[in-house]
């Protein structure tokens, strides 16, 4: 892959060692102006320090750069932690000479541990001093915990002839559902957008990508999308209700998409990404709650893992899922295998669906035949792996 | 353990072939004289043919003979599975010379696959032909499906000088879950009970036991708890709000806290039961919402199984119950080790904490310190086993 660059911001991901690996732990994202930002946090009641410190700087809706460390959350470290939180930001403030309220921090790892700071400020003493336009890839890196693969997607588009770049790097794996979990996104553009514009591109945009996805049914405490607009591109900036916004926000969604699916794929454990799509319901809130509750069953997505089409299991998740259902008119599909028709299994077709769920992605799409809305999440087994990561973690 | 009796029932577990393992697969339980009758059954919305039709036949409260098929759930079988529940019942109606509407049907297993009828015919005859009084823990033996051991319990008490006993059986494994999941209870005394006082009785029993419950999260199609008295001790009717209900529901919830408890001893892969416990706070449904929301978490169950004090998981799993809560007022013990203090970690305990969650089982107590009342809910932890077993079940 050819090296990601956006125009006006540099990175930097280096290893400070909070990490014992010794793998990158401290990522820097710097914009040479400050830039336009929309941010959206985790909806769990228990925030985490860089959140709380995070959705207070946002009420400029100004950032221009972002200090993220992973291998410790900071969470449930009380005031200390808020303090830690704010001690970064004033630290890149001070080695960028910039307004340190244009800092956002970000934290990700172990909870109930405080900062070491020592190390910290010494990683981002380091960061700022190799800031490249071409480190996109280190920073990527350095957000990462139980993360198996770097992910990063980038995309581009005309706005009235003028060509502007956007590009994401996410980090997830564990903790992931909807409505932020552990998740951590940067998503940049060089696009100028009116602030208004760029919440509601990436409220809509994250309706449809991040919030339809999930590992594990847990939300964290420290969850952030930050979406970050600097203007280099020099078009006239995006207004709402505009074509351009409908433009930038179609390349938007395509980014935060992809990025969402490679979070699935990178599920701790994930063998196989499914595709839930409910259509035929009364609305989409519906759809959303029945998928979810197939997508979050543990006995649904065992079931994934042993690639055994049990449809049952199925059936018992939509049952649970709070809905108002009439079971006699559901249908059951893999792909385009039907095993369960008008609410009756057909265990005729076990043999053919077995194929269909030995491949490393599929869906299972489910028809209420109630209504003429439809929605769909993505969601990933539950495998040995899993169990194996989550019960040895700090071990 | 001495044979378990019940004055005026007899019982058969037979192995008919439903199950390849040849294992028994078919209980009856016979009531020499027809009992008062109370019963819960899953809030699934889709319930399987035998819920269906013992939904129907409870109207009037009058149960002779209970049987029950394990090895398939006869679930998502459409209108024939109605079909082949009627018909078991008048089967046994027919081979005990009583009215079949006396008669109610129990199945558990495989979703979507018709009942082998023949084979359950002749599980019917041989059953009735080998009735007993001392067979208690056969009919217990054929209700199993995934279970490791037979879950059975009795006690007896006084009602105004008369001993009555009080016996239960019951079936779990998975899909163990409050409000019904994959849970067969038969609950059997020889008492004589006022219907509506029977069904008090079950009610307020089963809130406080088989509701506080969870291994997955997940209801079944097909959970029935029946509760049967027959009067063989010639007490006089107890009645709602003597000293008599009193005794005799004290007795019943000791019997079903123990079935209940067993029930997540004997969940899928289980390696610790754990109560977690939530104190201070405004109702007893937040209380259980938010037990039930670490009981349910992942990644709560997989740091139980590796026996990791990993209070983090547990703070977000309180923050994503969606319940209003003051994270500064936290305190999380497991047992009387605080490892929460004020909504901050406590590192220093870790090593203590972690002796406890060695233990076989434990409790995690957390005080929200935001009102007076308070609620229990057990569950297990999420294993390697967990996972083999119903990755395999199928295969």
């Amino acid at each position: 892959m050819a090296k990601i660059r956006v125009p006006g911001f540099q990175f930097a991901g280096v290893a400070c060692g909070i990490k014992k690996s010794r793998k990158r732990d401290l990522a820097l994202i710097f914009s040479e102006r400050p830039a336009t930002a929309a941010a959206l946090f985790t909806t769990n009641s228990i925030k985490a320090a860089a959140v709380l410190v995070g959705m207070k700087r946002m009420r400029r809706g100004l950032v221009q750069a972002v200090v993220v460390n992973s291998g410790n959350a900071n969470s449930c470290t009380g005031p200390r932690g808020v303090r830690d939180a704010e001690a970064m930001c004033r630290e890149v403030g001070h080695r960028l000479g910039i307004d340190p309220r244009l800092v956002i921090p970000s934290s990700t790892g172990l909870i109930g541990v405080p900062l070491p700071m020592t190390k910290i400020r010494q990683g981002i003493a380091k960061a700022v001093s190799i800031l490249s336009p071409d480190s996109f890839t280190h920073a990527a890196e350095a957000i990462l915990t139980t993360d198996r693969f770097v992910k990063i997607t980038t995309t581009s588009c005309l706005l009235k002839g003028r060509k502007v770049v956007i590009t994401g790097m996410v980090k997830g794996a564990g903790m992931i559902a909807p409505n932020m979990a552990t998740m951590l996104a940067y998503i940049l553009t060089d696009a100028a957008v009116e602030p208004r514009c760029l919440n509601a591109i990436l409220r809509r945009s994250a309706e449809e990508t991040f919030n339809r996805i999930t590992v594990d049914g847990d939300m964290s405490t420290n969850d952030t999308v930050l979406f970050l607009a600097n203007g280099a591109a020099r078009n006239s900036p995006v207004r709402q209700g505009s074509g351009e916004e409908r433009v930038l926000r179609e390349e938007t969604q395509r980014v935060m998409k992809e990025l969402a699916l490679k979070l699935v794929e990178d599920g701790e454990g994930t063998t196989k990404v499914v595709e839930i799509r409910v259509d035929g319901v009364r609305s989409i809130a519906e759809a959303k709650k029945i998928a979810f509750a197939v997508a979050n069953s543990k006995l649904v997505k065992t079931a994934f893992f042993g690639e055994d089409p049990n449809f049952g299991r199925i059936m018992v998740a939509i049952g649970c899922a709070g809905v108002a259902i009439s079971p006699e008119k559901i249908d059951v599909f893999f792909n385009h295998v039907c095993v369960v028709r008008k609410g009756v299994g057909l265990a005729s077709k076990e043999r053919e669906a077995s194929r269909i769920l030995k491949r490393p992605s599929f869906m299972v799409k489910i028809h209420l035949h109630q209504g003429k809305e439809s929605a769909s999440v993505w969601t990933s087994d539950l495998s040995h792996e899993y169990v194996r990561i989550n019960s040895a973690y700090r071990t």
